[in-house]
């Protein structure tokens, strides 16, 4: 928009402004994270632990202290596709609130699988082309990873191979036809394919799978290939270093209209949305030059960081993965089928979970209802209707938006959209029907699942 | 993008460069377009006619003689919740097809209900709300117009109620559910809240309804009150005059990289988003500042402009609408089940039919799956999962860019993607699994229906 323009909507920037380079936060933190640690021997995990799975330019990113990162062109060519990702001022929203607080969202929907997904997706399937590899496998719960991938595997001319947990291939038919599109092949989990999916079909036929045992399926078909890799989609460090282009766009967005943010609020599943919008401006808040609150938005039913424990669990249900020192509330916790699936994790990004520990972001977390009440608000507002896992952080922006109109506060809070919602309207026909239920969950419920967690510190 | 760039994908505009007015082409053309006819005297229909469906700002605007047309600022600052959209260069799918060609699209996709339909709900629910109206009624087949109308009179704190074809309100719940969220009210048509409705209803209690019975439902129930008006979505002068924001925006995008198209190609279904895109660059080229040549392209099972007859027939089934003189399949006309909803009407916009008479356009049918085939073929280059409806367009984008590729010519294609396909996932869904068929029209059919068509003149 115009310099001095006051009824802009969005702040846009152009190709030419495109960050070239992740920010990897690590490289600033007073402390470092602790380590992951092998399964087995519960010694400092190493790359040769990775290099079945992973290719080594990923590898080295998990691990990298470098601050800056650069992407590379053939990633920023397919980044060009959607990014630079727009930045929205939420004034409609404002004024139904009747709130002084100045509202801004970070849309990531905008992109081909409409949610922040492809900005890991990308690169990842990049550096394994790179390494020669032809083909990568993943799991998917909810369909926004497994989509984010089989697009980015298409622009590269590799094969993408899904195991989309049987409950959510049958429910939600369109998610996989959306991969199809794109050329991956998806199976339903548990498979034909794999032994273990055999297996577990052999006991129960009509067995509704978990992301645990997709998990486990893709692993085993990616180590069982030398050409085959497998790639994740949240959780571990690089991921939410390539996240960091979010974070670093909002930075010269804001920029643009002389605004500082004085609360962040992100979604919290497996934490690379919200590190990938916070990051940035913790770089700028430790560096002394903004000092916004950070906050995570978790699901009551699942709620990670407010309820879980601070110590070293497996990744995924089985216990092959590395352990990682993380907010958790046990590999064996499964969390009630709330509509945002992409938020049903029972750990934490161990970055994310460092960074609360170390008081430098909070948490709050809140009940769907609210939530979706909160997206009917924006909706009708903003217009877009949102995917589930970011209605909690419009919940939270809006909870503070009105903190401000009772105190007349003109706050900046900035949020993240991290996708739109058009594949998930059958969530709101329950809402708007009034069959959506909230979940409880006692706390010997969480103690419980905590207690088949290894102690290690 | 910066000046010079040769990499970029997409040309945005800021808030600042939004056109602030929309074009009439009427005031431009050699000779102007036949007058509608009333239906019961056949003379021509004057404002008083419409008056009981329509706001006086709409009827002036339907027989405006002015060129340009103020876009209000109440408009203005809805339109910024998407506009200006952005226009892709599809470098990705010309190195797919290796075509000298360059091939440009205007999204429309980005707008909250997902294709170009609110660019003329918005203005048509501001107008009315100007003039103390509360409610609108209209019909929805596909959705995308139901959808689209149900955002805008959110906009403005108006109601608004839908009937919705009962075969697509089974078929599409999802549909359904993104109008309620945006507070509307969805009936199955027939429904027992009309006359007419109850009546056939009690025929057949399974009636799967038409475009033609929701469209009169919805002419009933405004009518009947004073506070309510209709709204349509496609064919009339001032639905075409809304769209032209589409091509003002794209005529100042091609020129920020100094291109000139060659060939316009759009999809015809009621002619809104063909006329949208191409009015702009007609008057262009009426003007001598350049000569694309601009391609209609309709469905191969309802080629209403490649094998309808110019002639004077009603706007819907029933006969109650005034009488255009448009290209018609006669209005008894059903056509076959295409995927594409949006192009499934018997008649075309009185304006695109005019211009195709006059030979300023030209116009060819595509069958279906060779639509999705495009269709395929461009989301694995760009990304974007295109709605059945503007497959159409691709499609013919697709057919001269291989004739591009045969003569070495380096043709500027410009198309318009006028909606994403996120909610019509089903319909890929039976082309990759190989159910889906084209649809032979006999010419006997079409003359069939044409003898229920009036002869005036």
């Amino acid at each position: 928009m115009a310099t001095g323009d006051t009824t802009y909507s969005k702040i846009l920037l152009d190709e030419s402004e495109l960050p070239t380079q992740w920010y990897n936060l690590v490289a600033d933190l007073p402390e470092p994270p602790p380590p992951a640690l092998h399964p087995g021997t519960h010694e400092p995990a190493g790359p040769d632990d990775f290099a079945p799975l992973f290719p080594t330019a990923l590898i080295e990113q998990e691990v990298t202290t470098q601050r800056y990162v650069d992407i590379p062109g053939g990633v920023l060519d397919v980044y060009r596709l959607w990014r630079p990702s727009p930045l929205f001022r939420a004034r409609r929203l404002e004024a139904l609130l009747d709130t002084p607080a100045r509202i801004y969202y970070k849309y990531e929907g905008v992109s081909p699988a409409g949610s922040h997904k492809p900005n890991t997706a990308v690169p990842q399937a990049y550096y394994n082309h790179q390494e020669g590899i032809t083909k990568l496998t993943t799991e998917t719960g909810a369909g926004q990873w497994g989509s984010a991938l089989a697009f980015a595997t298409a622009q590269y001319g590799m094969e993408c191979e899904v195991w989309q947990v049987a409950a959510s291939y049958r429910a939600k038919p369109h998610r996989r036809t959306m991969m199809q599109i794109w050329g991956a092949t998806v199976h339903s989990s548990p498979s034909e394919v794999t032994d273990y999916g055999r297996s577990l079909l052999a006991q129960d036929p009509d067995q509704p799978g978990s992301l645990g045992i997709a998990i486990s399926e893709a692993v085993s078909m990616a180590v069982a290939d030398p050409l085959t890799r497998y790639a994740l989609g949240s959780v571990l460090n690089h991921v939410l270093l390539h996240q960091t282009i979010i974070g670093e766009e909002a930075l010269l967005q804001l920029a643009k209209v002389g605004e500082t943010p004085d609360l962040l609020v992100g979604c919290t599943g497996g934490g690379s949305n919200f590190g990938g919008l916070s990051f940035p401006f913790l770089r700028e808040k430790l560096a002394g030059r903004m000092s916004p609150t950070i906050r995570c938005v978790e699901p009551a039913a699942c709620p990670t960081l407010t309820k879980g424990e601070y110590r070293y669990d497996f990744g995924d249900t089985a216990g092959l993965t590395p352990l990682m020192k993380m907010h958790t509330l046990g590999h064996d916790f499964i969390p009630e089928p709330i509509h945002a699936g992409g938020l049903r994790y029972h750990g934490m990004s161990p970055l994310v979970s460092h960074l609360h520990e170390q008081g430098m972001v909070e948490a709050i977390s809140v009940p769907q209802t609210e939530c979706f009440a909160a997206a009917l608000q924006f909706a009708k507002a903003e217009g877009i209707v949102p995917a589930p896992e970011p209605t909690h952080a419009l919940a939270a922006a809006i909870r503070e938006a009105l903190v401000c109109k009772e105190s007349g506060q003109e706050k900046v809070i900035l949020t993240a959209l991290c996708g739109h919602g058009h594949l998930d309207l059958a969530s709101y026909e329950q809402y708007l029907s009034g069959q959506m239920v909230d979940y409880d969950l006692p706390d010997e419920q969480i103690s419980a699942a905590l207690q088949g967690v290894p102690i290690l510190d």
